[in-house]
């Protein structure tokens, strides 16, 4: 090893900022019992899913085959637990679908996708198509990288925007409806991963048979 | 909502996949239980950091400022906890380091960053540059999207590869190390918050400061 220190932090006076913890100001042996005081043995919910509602998990898949499915938005007709009837608008790449969950409620999508990240984000709100701030963001990753074995790892995050805790278009609602979607925010995390689960069983079901992953009423 | 239903499934006998759960063939009043069951005060460590280390936060900076830092590697020369000393090997984009939590020992990484998705990805190892099977999947994401305020999300997610749990390459390991980078993994939560929180707050500095987030040494 010849390598030397590169000049970090060289532009902040004394290259010290409260609150960083690096090796030249806080050892192994003084950062140890920092590091042991945060884990636990359990977490709050809140701790993990209040903010953020990261869940994730191995699909038995090609990657690129997975992925190319989640880009179409129409597969949330498939895997999740009750978004139906999707249909482009008139605005190329915005649709709607109802959100079955709740009576007379259409939710509006449109997906942002990178083929060469992987990544593939449905930027959707109930009621209307002005402003889509309920993002969910997924990623398709290659397990031979990550697990060392073929398929999928699916990574999906959803952040707690504001507009959660208050439905800032009330007058887009249909009349009556009493539940909002951020009503739900709480059970996201098991609601998600319920449908992480369907999109698990549905794809890996069609690998396993020999069908495509993309089914042909989607083409 | 005139939309109707399109032929989800439709290449599936009986439309039927075990394990999914649907609202036709299970209704809100079927789920609720199931995800209320699925729901917990707490959850144990093993659940949440066991298979997949996701952790996440907000940053007070601008994200394609934070991106072009971390697509670079030597940030890493600042908010890592100790990966030090960066220097590209022969290989172009193959940098080395050492990672100072143990004696003597070289970690190697390759950046692939992908501007668009603002995805950035260090495709890590210890000891040797030819299998980077240790991945840390960062993503970097407009905090006026998805919180409705100016910064950044960054999200953060490790898989737990086998090459933890054993090291596939004890020969190029320097002789008499007692420590594997895997003897960590249960550490890692914690251990990537801690340095989450030295990229938030070096980068929260800077731009408080008036300083660019990519420091001039690493131009």
């Amino acid at each position: 090893m010849t390598t030397s220190a590169l000049p970090a932090l060289s532009d902040i006076e004394d290259r010290t900022i409260p609150g960083v913890l690096r090796i030249e100001n806080s050892d192994r042996e003084a950062t140890a019992p920092i590091i042991m005081d945060r884990l636990r043995s359990v977490y709050p919910h809140d701790q993990i899913f209040g903010m953020f509602c990261p869940v994730q998990d191995y699909i038995a898949v090609p990657p690129r085959e997975l992925y190319a499915y989640l880009a179409d938005p129409r597969s949330l007709e498939e895997w999740s637990y009750g978004m139906r009837g999707f249909a482009e608008t008139d605005q190329p790449g915005l649709w709607v679908a109802a959100d079955r969950l709740v009576p007379d409620t259409e939710i509006y999508i449109r997906t942002v996708a990178n083929p060469d990240a992987m990544t593939v984000d449905y930027h959707c709100a109930w009621d209307q198509g002005e402003h889509l701030w309920m993002v969910y963001l997924m990623r398709v990753i290659d397990a031979q990288v990550v697990l060392n074995k073929p398929g999928s790892v699916v990574t999906w995050i959803n952040c707690h925007h504001p507009f959660y805790d208050e439905n800032p278009y009330p007058e887009t609602a249909p009349p009556g409806r009493e539940e909002w979607v951020g009503d739900l925010w709480e059970m996201f995390s098991a609601g998600h991963k319920l449908e992480l689960g369907n999109l698990k069983a549905i794809a890996e079901y069609r690998a396993s048979h020999g069908l495509p992953i993309t089914p042909d009423w989607m083409r």
